[in-house]
């Protein structure tokens, strides 16, 4: 059973991703639930990929809130792997350290050139001390039907 | 009564903007409700202000978004007339035109040097229909008891 | 004589704002160079529309921004009213005070859908000193002939 | 000899950051040249780490991003490896592929508190061809001598 309009599920999306994305599949990243309009991804903790200090890698958190947004995109139009980031801004809050890394994506607005969404960041077991926040857009391959 | 630390509330906030930044109050910005850690600015429809095609213009929008997280800043660390934006980023999601504006702020993050927040932008009685979201950084001025 | 391909001047560009968008031009901003890709915009000083403290406003400085990418995305696709700031990112790095405000755009990337500008500003004589720094980017409206 | 004032060469940067942080230096950036208030990162192309289509990845470029003004701000301040990624945003601008890319980051202002500075990057043989912009923050770690 799914909570949206394309029969999408968790397991389905990570499949598709692992086959035709390894490279992002690698990094540990994964989705962890959808909604309609909403995604979350998990970055599962690593601590050999961990910088000095024992922190998650910037990097990796700007990836998370990359792919959520991703994927709350596509519990609205469908996987569309051509939907491509067109900007994105990221705050940083605190350090992020310690476990699991959540990224939560909630779409805000949903056209046909554009999706634009918001993304809050966390660590597992602290949902009330985000580590980052991001908003951003992706950018709809035009589509003939568009015009 | 008050929803706040501080005991702020909305009359005392208007009125002290009207006061001390009159050529914010001159816009027609007000504040219109307050809680702990949240703002919402009211504009009031002005057709003598508007863009051709009656569109209300982007500097009034992004000033609303602007307000909203000062006050919602506010709201945690008491009125504070030297916390400066130090960023935003705002994006603009349709034509906003026909009523009053709102922007409700909400804040991520609050620490001794920095306060993000995340911002909505609607036209009354459309709420789900958002004409823009925001995130921005204040910057708390440095006290010396920071040290 | 004009150093753009679509014969844009100047006082051609700032009569069309006075005419169209007479709220941009009462603002006191005015075009004040063109070239190919790149324009700056002129807010003459006026102590009338400070801050307490006489700073310049932030939405003073946020429309100037806005204004001169447009200006300069003219200098690429013609006058586009139907240009729509898509988004906008702006850091305030000091105060801006004393005297003139200039800020000037250079576009980074123009495609059929959107383009894509940074904008610096600084107070009339402090070149080096920036008050403020941006990236933004318009949406050109979707034209029959994109498909 | 150098072209800043603290004496840091290419080489001596990426020895500490192959020590210090090597996790980054796994990724394959390398800072290529130093100035004052600017820096390039280079990161060799590596066709085992692109994406489907030959795409070099969105993390990669905002890594690269990152680091260019990371080390950037290092030629102003010193080696400060505790100076953190505050905010940055980044436009996506075309597809990236097919050779090394390269990241070019100009500090726009440096204060006691921050410095901030703006990214452009491309692809080595095409540095008209902007594949991405941005803009961030580095938040600069509180010394007692602030105040």
């Amino acid at each position: 059973m799914t909570d949206n309009d394309f029969g999408l599920t968790v397991e389905a999306l990570n499949a598709a991703v692992e086959e035709s994305f390894p490279s992002i599949y690698d990094m540990g990243l994964r989705c962890d639930t959808l909604g309609k309009g909403t995604a979350v991804v998990r970055w599962t903790f690593d601590d050999t990929r961990l910088r000095p200090g024992g922190y998650i890698p910037g990097p990796t958190i700007f990836s998370a809130a990359d792919m959520a947004l991703w994927f709350a995109a596509f519990t609205l139009i469908g996987v569309e792997p051509m939907a491509v980031t067109s900007e994105m801004s990221i705050r940083f809050l605190r350090p992020a350290q310690g476990a699991d890394l959540l990224a939560r994506a909630v779409v805000n607005s949903s056209s046909a050139r554009r999706i634009v969404g918001t993304i809050e960041l966390w660590v597992d077991g602290a949902p009330d001390r985000l580590v980052a926040v991001a908003q951003g857009t992706y950018a709809v391959p035009i589509q003939k039907s568009d015009v």
